[in-house]
């Protein structure tokens, strides 16, 4: 499905990440079983271009522009702490959908959201109103309606984007000898989120959890340079894993290479998500040309492997030594 | 906000249904003081046409069309049976947010889904894909993409449609003097709802709960006949009643006059909601114009009072004698 993001239900962000998630990602090829397909009789009557395995769905409004679409849920104790503000929630919420606009190159266009509230409390929804106002403030876009249920605390928000036609970078679209790529730093989310379960409190190092970035800016710099991109949610390894399977291809990825906060590279840290980075995949002679975007947006852009024409993903540590990684990276 | 339809929050299909809901009428309220105008400053650059307090919301994507974009959640226990099969669930979720489009003359293009699901059972899931391959199949529209989540059991559908530019049939359009009309039977999914609840079975008596209709066809012929429509989901004076909010208006219906599925007219029965049929108004001179379009589709259409300059829903009953209804329907 398009952006049917499963991962979502086998990688909770709030649970330990390890790397032998077997038994989810037998669940995660179940699930992606029985919704793919589901109408595509009818995809072609109605403009729908990409509908299978990406961040978002792309869809033609006209000759010159097509729709970028993509939903996502964020639940309390899976996605977020109830712990944290409203405002937090909110805007965190709305900033781990439009990220997946990022990762196709988009624009954002305009969102929604189904808000599910155990009861009515006018501070709690003081908050969130204006976490909404500042994500809108921040991304230029407004919310143009939702729905309101009782429940447990979930909220999905929908965003739409658009890209000139034919310029959405898709997850399937890496070529074997290209550059595999991650901008920012990879595992401060991580660290914000422990740091925020000892303080509670916002501040600078727990804002990498609490305030994430979509990478709009530079996802749009990147169209026309990166032939495959993803924005890391549910943690570097799973989300190359998934350029690679969606490729049909594999990828060797550096450990040593991945910038982290610090001289600590472990698989916990570079695997742990959150952190809406975008990870993508260039022609190697693209070298120079990422080097002026890093310097114009002043995002760290890094080269941490290469994508390979074996169907696995392998990762090596500083000695060249293959780590051994459980059986889900080898997807075919 | 369009279609923010927050009565959800206040009238659970499951729960008793009753007029004395002034808390809820508050809360409702309050939600709404909180989640208008985010992000309005950005509404006309994004094409954004109409985006307060409707069935959808309205979006211009080319000279010739604008597109109608809702959103809806279905939660376990509250708009659906936890006992009912997963095929049901996921039509009946389906049509719910479908109806919608209904409701603006919409013309349905596609879809997408968030599932949050306890746990991956594969038994549920072959029929939930059933269920949503169903309806693709009877509204020949794709589902185009998702996202899956672990937690309790609520179903997020988007729909998209479109209309011809300036078509879509809005909530706040009636006219002081103009019919309130209503197509189908009243009650129905109430008293399927109710067998369903003693033999858990499906069949003739419950369909009418666990597979309500989108009223699609009927929304595209009531395009240039109905003034304003709603899709009665959360009962039928509620519906009605948010029709003279928008509008600014009042109606007075006539208990007597609203087809039930027997002579019994209970205000509980005609206030159960879920029902999907449409309410609309129009002007008297097109009713010989609406029982052509009542034999074309061979749909009862019924006209049951008609709207007032009084800012208040007044209900009469056989002896024209006025039933008293709480403040809620007192709106200004």
């Amino acid at each position: 499905m398009a952006e049917w993001e499963l991962l979502d239900y086998l990688s909770p962000s709030l649970s330990n990440k390890d790397l032998s998630k077997d038994k989810a990602l037998d669940e995660f090829l179940l699930i992606q079983k029985y919704f793919s397909n589901i109408g595509s009789a009818f995809l072609a009557e109605h403009n729908v271009v990409n509908s299978v395995g990406d961040d978002a769905s792309v869809i033609s409004s006209n000759h010159n522009t097509q729709q970028i679409n993509s939903l996502d849920t964020s639940i309390e104790g899976v996605h977020f702490l109830s712990s944290m503000s409203s405002e937090d929630i909110a805007y965190r919420s709305c900033v781990v959908a439009l990220s997946d606009l990022a990762a196709c190159g988009a624009r954002p266009k305009w969102y929604s959201i189904a808000l599910t509230i155990p009861e009515v409390d006018e501070h709690w929804l003081r908050g969130f109103a204006t976490g909404l106002q500042t994500f809108s403030d921040e991304y230029r876009i407004p919310l143009i309606g939702g729905d309101t249920t009782k429940g447990t605390l979930s909220i999905t928000v929908q965003v739409m984007g658009e890209v000139n036609t034919g310029k959405a970078i898709l997850r399937s679209n890496a070529k074997a000898g290209q550059l595999v790529f991650v901008s920012g730093v990879i595992g401060k989310a991580f660290l914000g989120l422990n740091e925020f379960k000892k303080t509670f409190s916002s501040n600078q190092n727990t804002l990498s959890y609490l305030r994430p970035e979509a990478k709009i800016k530079l996802g749009l710099e990147l169209v026309g340079i990166a032939s495959a991109a993803i924005d890391i949610s549910d943690g570097l390894l799973q989300d190359v894993n998934l350029i690679c399977q969606s490729s049909n291809l594999g990828a060797e990825i550096f450990l040593d290479k991945i910038p982290t906060p610090s001289t600590e590279k472990t698989l916990q840290l570079i695997n742990s998500g959150d952190d809406y980075e975008l990870c993508f995949t260039a022609d190697e002679n693209k070298h120079e040309q990422l080097m002026k975007v890093s310097k114009k947006l002043d995002i760290p852009i890094t080269a941490i492997g290469r994508i390979m024409s074996s169907k696995e993903l392998v990762l090596y540590d500083s000695t060249n030594t293959r780590i051994e990684l459980n059986s889900g990276y080898k997807h075919f």
